[in-house]
């Protein structure tokens, strides 16, 4: 069994920001010379996500619509008792996930035809990590 | 090291509709003839989901109207500016998530008493593939 | 290719609980002695879920007013024809997803500097299973 382990350094100017990644996965394949297995996706923070979805920008705006919804930047969460204002941003991270796994076939990443692989940063204006894990044989 | 590769062709005629879909992960499973291990069940679309829950249909009405609620079918997502109707079915995806992974003990799925995998179609009336990715020993 | 599998049993007796339970994945991944791979915690249960987040009592607070919000306990769910008063528990399984895999690197869970694993109980008041899977080398 073979595995590739590589850090992905995010640096979001905005507080909420959505990141194509796919083309850093597939990059990550690439080196492992893994042919089958999965990549796991994973956000090293509390307030940021992976998700798959498709690249269209539209689609992008309607998810920070929804998130702002149900989860809003600004009310007092009991997490600001802590000094913080990123309550919202926790939220956020639970509704959509912190992480992907992506099937690996004949060296190829086994997505439909639009999945695309994203960041979503909640809470940016700091550095933060995604870790990509490649496994297999 | 084993894998065993299989997609399911989803071919729902309404909209929206939860299709049970246990039988066809331990079909994969069987022909894997893997032991210890998992099994990735991932929909291979943008606008489906995969999940586990219970096996009655009472839930999977609750669960169509808590989604029409926190992301309506109809009204006027930004995605629509490129001629799709489909934006609720993008925000279905990302509440519901598009994929589960399941341990495999002793040859068996190691699913709960009451665990049962289900397929989601958000935007039916076209054929989608699901992909089943069982790997181990 | 070497795998572990443990089931921690959970009894919460409060109908809603978040249990942090890292020490316990931490636990199986010594006994392991895997060193690079990937570990699988995942409910056994349709009214429970896992999760990542930070370890700080406000979260907790903020995450369960956002779900009674978003499914709250006690109006007449479809599911409630069965007998069963747990609806929104099924509801939030589906919001929060029930697993979570977590990388291992140089035999050590590959976490952010504030991630911790968190079990949600959705329905307490009974003993329920986690199961926790190690898989790799």
């Amino acid at each position: 069994m073979k595995f590739h382990t590589e850090y992905l350094t995010m640096n979001v100017p905005q507080r909420f920001q959505i990141v194509h990644i796919t083309e850093n996965v597939n990059s990550a394949l690439k080196k492992s010379g893994i042919r089958e297995g999965m990549v796991l996706v994973s956000a090293m923070h509390i307030t940021a996500g992976v998700f798959i979805n498709d690249l269209e920008p539209g689609i992008m705006e309607d998810i920070e619509e929804m998130l702002e919804h149900l989860a809003p930047y600004g009310p007092n969460y009991r997490h600001h008792r802590t000094g913080e204002d990123n309550g919202d941003a926790h939220l956020k991270n639970i509704l959509v996930g912190h992480q992907v796994i992506i099937p690996i076939t004949a060296g190829a990443l086994d997505l439909g035809p639009w999945q695309q692989v994203f960041y979503a940063e909640f809470d940016g204006r700091r550095k933060k990590r995604v870790v990509i894990k490649v496994m297999g044989e």
